[in-house]
């Protein structure tokens, strides 16, 4: 379906000309942009641009498309990305006890809503906890956290990533909080789901917090992960309406199901090259 | 249309029989209950309940209504309040240079969607100002603040709510921060509208808050007044989508929509004596 | 935890004393009323009610409750039912072969969200379509239906909602338009989902239809099953914005998430006595 | 602000080269695109794009832009539009008895908000019915209209539209239905307002419809006018829960801020370009 589609992504410091420069080589190599969306940041002069284009005739190999657009965007400066619309990224997923994401996230693999391979999923809790999600041959490795252990755990996970030829990180409600370097290595490339509206109630027990403050929304936020806990850039976020009947546990029956959209959300928009990050925050292309 | 209606709001501490012994003394009185809405918070367990009922034949004076409930509800030791539904409250409303929340309250009060009286407008700006808002014959009353005058013009502010009747204070964008002690005389009676999704962005310039922090959805937030700037009791929250095209300045225009709404829907509940303070939350029973 | 908590609903012909008859019968019974919510239809004269209440000491019989009820209810012709909070009703869950829904209840199910026992699944499909879903030993049954067989099979149908002791039947996405018959013994105990925004894009394919129309939000509607096809009373609705980029393909995949909350907010409200018929609409008191 | 900013807005069927030929062109006129949005439906195989782009030096006279542009976009057979950002359309508002939308259309325009002059307000009520909105001198047209005199009224109507010089007509809640051939006349350039989310209740009183239905939404269709009642392609959408307690005068006043605010958003897309039509439907590039 996609087999002569290729996305490009691409970011800038802004400056006249690039859309000349990139749609000339493009139509130079062939290529019919059937989609494009562009961003200017008036505030710090970046330029952003996501352009999905198809090739007639026979495929374009990706490496020789790559050196091809490299000749105008290198010159540029720029940050750039180009492949097949159809190469699928690899996920791993880390997950606690609570699975409801989890569940969520491998429902919308199976069915090809998220275009990815689940690389495998770690857990600080045995897989048995998860006896009831369906987990097929994923592999999975329980690796519990204590504070002794944990810098050994994290050495171990960062190189699962390389056997697993991991692409992306979910911490789809994992509740371990990464190390500083840990943070810093999976920077651009984790999100993780915070089960409140961002930035209010930062830290543990968001739902708890918001029943005491009595907030009438409740709302989840996705972001990527950096070395501030809850400060990273933000991708997805949503909220439902509450009122004075909600309990800290009917908020957190409601907070799974806006947690698992707003986290499904985020993934899909990564996994299709629709996310940049920009300084503190993230340029999302909509579907 | 409501000549024979009441509405009756209390709480009180839980305790088993309340609803048999305030429905037969309404039964006893002629009244026939057309909406009724309870509330127990069985956390502190606090009861909350309004209740709309009409009679029939002669009409029931509001005193001798009062007389009658005292003798079952001052032994439960309830705050109460009773009141035909056609008694119209008087409404201060405050505001600053912005009008977008004035000019959208008058209009509603003319159209009788906000059943009250506009009693009279306080503003730190002369009525210039306004211009264009069609303010009629209110009393406009322009009393700029400085740190030197501020206690003098919050004792006036205070006498008016007396001289002018005043039963609820609404602060419409006062860009102004009330003293303590002028919002402990208000707390209960004075609604303000943060333009925020509280707790989030507390403060000053919330939308270059926002705006910095890169959220995806923007909100505003009505709750009445208490000694804590941003702390009161929330009564109304609403949200837009945002993107990365947004700027602060279109953060605020998208934010004014949202204010004006969240602050109708606020002064709309209380009138209606829907509103109820619960600790530091309320109580809000929907129409 | 819910040992002595009970739940009555009731709706009749609304006449003065309905409350205090009611509230002075639990006082007798020793019940404590945690939860109420009335409504007063003011057009068709109708009341509703919904009571929580719990007992303190030895446990009350459901049975004697219901006849200690009975002698203040049936004198007003109530239509009214008492349980047991903690008692479970039985599902049986129709699917063809999308099963989002299915999946999604399953999980809710397991989770103690939904207070119910599954007692069975029907599908037109073989259960291996649904193998990546984890039925666990739910009872399956394979009922394929043609034009012949249809009369045979909904027989068979009607049968096991008897055998399995049913209380709700939940069409999940069954793609079989059920006959009239059918339709008529399971009004009011059969829950559909229907993937628009009715009354918009009744019939088929209506993900097409919102395409075609170029709307910009697309919804899902939960409703009781009655006679005429997608004209039954409505329980539960919601709506996601749409764009010019989106096609009857992601239009879909974006539905599959409205159907699935609404559905599973329609389920939840019918387990908990919160919905009651009323003519062509419903009463649902919100939790 | 804008004295050196453009808007260029086409259309066209697609074909590969577009976006390099334009660009090419603005680079070549001193242009730095600031602003892009493209989109292609492959389904009929049309381009839109609109882009904003800044000058630096000297000011470019429109008219000279024009010829440049139309060098590279006539012989692509394009619909294109190019103009200052700051020059302002010119609105006709056509009202009724409900000045709900009128009044927030004019504070929005007073406000800055809508980038536009009013040009004219036509009725077929006296101005006195709108005493409360401070129309200033703003030209009032009292244009009753029967069905005797209608073909002449609209015949007035258009010719108005050319001595007002008017660029948009809104329908702000006028409950008259303009005939055929003034709706053929006005295509593309005349937005309205209907108060129900289309295609569900279309024609009159679609509240009391919404009410006997029994829906748990209500909404709001701003659409450009077409010769077919209510099928003109769609705008701008919106809902707002509703819920058993509603009555069809409940939904009347929590329609009018819905309706308000999609008119006010359909109308500012339209003002700034983003709105194309494409066969019954719109593509609209959010802001």
């Amino acid at each position: 379906m996609y087999e002569n589609t290729y996305v490009l992504s691409l970011s800038c410091t802004n400056r006249p000309g690039i859309v000349a420069a990139v749609s000339n080589k493009l139509l130079e190599l062939g290529g019919n942009i059937t989609d494009a969306q562009q961003f200017d940041d008036l505030t710090t002069g970046r330029f952003f641009s996501r352009i999905e284009f198809e090739t007639r005739g026979p495929q374009l190999p990706v490496q020789r498309l790559r050196d091809r657009l490299a000749a105008v965007l290198d010159p540029l400066e720029a940050n750039w990305h180009a492949r097949h619309l159809n190469e699928r990224k690899r996920i791993l997923l880390l997950v606690s006890k609570q699975d409801h994401c989890l569940a969520d996230l491998l429902y919308r693999q199976r069915t090809g809503e998220l275009r990815a391979e689940i690389a495998g999923i770690i857990s600080n809790h045995p897989q048995t906890v998860h006896s009831s999600v369906g987990l097929g041959d994923i592999p999975y490795f329980h690796m519990p956290v204590d504070p002794e252990n944990k810098p050994k755990q994290e050495e171990k996970l960062l190189a699962l990533t390389g056997e697993l030829q991991v692409n992306l990180v979910v911490l789809a409600r994992y509740m371990q909080v990464l190390s500083d370097p840990l943070c810093s290595e999976l920077a651009g490339w984790c999100i993780n789901i915070h089960h409140s509206f961002l930035p209010g109630f930062k830290g543990a027990k968001p739902y708890h917090q918001a029943y005491d403050r009595g907030v009438k929304l409740i709302g989840a936020t996705a972001h990527y992960v950096t070395g501030e806990l809850d400060e990273g850039p933000i991708i997805t976020q949503d909220v439902e309406p509450t009122s004075h009947r909600d309990t800290p546990g009917s908020l957190a029956r409601k907070g799974r199901d806006i947690e698992r959209r707003v986290l499904a959300s985020a993934v899909h928009h990564h996994l299709e090259d629709r996310v940049f990050l920009n300084g503190k925050t993230t340029v999302v292309f909509p579907e």
